[in-house]
């Protein structure tokens, strides 16, 4: 077993588990990091949940190789997919994006009516609405793929006329449905968040599961008598970023949304690594 | 060797090499064809140059075991990466779509001005511009990555304001260089030809090498005495279909642009493939 000092296994499809890193760097400044992003295969969103498993115990294998203390899926769709595989594989405590969003979503919504936007395979996974059942079992829940979005946001139009056409497309069956509280359930979509606010209006409370995760996080390490003892200071020590492609390409865009920048992203070849059960 | 009656081998990152795999069917209706689509690794065009030609190495050994005559590399991004690699390994006949498109862009523009819109990967390689000027040494070559509209033509929003609206943003740079030629440097873009059309204006020719490209395999056949010598007639024994992941999504897509409904796609585990030159 790892120790208390030892980093959390960080992973996604690419980029957009950063903004996962990113809160785990506020609410836990203390912790060591390994963040894996898949960027060779990347969307994971528009793909089967068989292929979405076999992707993330590769990664899983290759966190190992590092000795991480537990495993954060920083990715809607694999949480969706692969979530409860991982969990029943591993003796590592793992958690996902989902759970803890959902949670938020049924403590704060007062007329019981969620929205949840993702890829088309978080939303037709039907795991936020299966979570969401468990802590509010009166809440209805209507989910709505937006495929364009991910793109939208990794173009950098993130505060665009054309993107808030595109989420008010996205947006307007669930409007009709009176929702009062929207899950952002794809680890993009925070990128996007005042697009969202202002085309949802005020009445809508908006969730951020990169938020709630790193709050899970810090209770599961205090619970489990993991936390991080000592707080090696230097961001460039702390953290360590690999990915499967593009590695300069990663490391501008970490560097456009983390709060520090990185010095290093190392390529590694992640489909050597064993796929399967 | 393969002999005359053997399929062609087609590969594209997904759906995109539809469009040529079309376009053989009607230029050369006698042909077997083998079609792979890397479903569980697309898009290519986001992805470096290694990736893309380990990709391609690892397709070219499956479609090797399908004992295909010839190569038709469908994908913009793939023949901009990874052509020459695959020329120089292998004995068969390889051929991309970028080649054919040029040389019909060089014959018919007449202010010597080309467009060339693509993925991000295709129009950084600038392998239109190194083609181009083979074909016409007086030609400007003007690129515009426009990474959204693969997201946009897999949507299905084909015919849409807010596409309509993308595809303006995108072409404003290359009106602006006045223009009379505008490659589709992508196979996706043949599903947005009329959008092309209305917002490029009638004054710009817009090239498709997915039309071109079943012109020179159909020229490279003939000489090399390669063309197929007896027609077996039904689609359905004459075309196979293979995928690395979601078969089913791949069929409906498949059935919603080809000339006949496709019975069959099989998925097979590409990564299994050696992808070292």
């Amino acid at each position: 077993m790892a120790g208390s000092n030892a980093p959390i296994g960080v992973f996604d499809s690419g980029v957009g588990g950063l903004t996962v890193a990113r809160e785990i760097m506020r609410q836990l400044p203390e912790e060591r990091m390994v963040y894996f992003g898949d960027t060779a295969r990347l969307p994971y969103g528009t793909k089967s949940k068989n292929t979405v498993i076999r992707f993330s115990r590769q990664i899983v294998r290759f966190l190992e190789t590092k000795h991480v203390k537990a495993i954060v899926i920083a990715c809607n769709t694999a949480t969706a997919c692969a979530l409860e595989e991982i969990q029943m594989e591993l003796a590592l405590p793992v958690i996902g994006v989902i759970d803890a969003a959902a949670r938020v979503a049924g403590s704060v919504t007062e007329n019981y009516r969620i929205g949840v936007v993702g890829t088309t395979a978080t939303i037709e996974s039907g795991m936020y609405e299966k979570a969401l059942r468990r802590y509010n079992e009166k809440a209805k829940v209507y989910g709505k793929a937006c495929p364009l979005l991910v793109s939208l946001a990794e173009e950098g139009w993130l505060h665009d006329t054309i993107t808030e056409e595109v989420v008010r497309r996205y947006l307007k069956d669930l409007q009709y449905k009176s929702i009062d509280t929207l899950i952002l359930g794809c680890t993009h979509y925070p990128l996007l968040r005042s697009t969202f606010h202002k085309i949802a209006g005020e009445d809508v409370t908006l969730v951020n599961p990169a938020y709630e995760v790193a709050m899970e996080l810090r209770e599961l390490l205090t619970r489990e008598g993991l936390s991080c003892g000592e707080d090696v200071g230097r961001a460039g020590e702390k953290y360590e970023f690999f990915v499967s492609d593009a590695a300069e390409k990663f490391c501008s865009f970490a560097n456009s949304i983390l709060p520090y920048d990185i010095e290093q992203v190392r390529q590694i070849d992640i489909e050597k690594f064993e796929a399967d059960g």
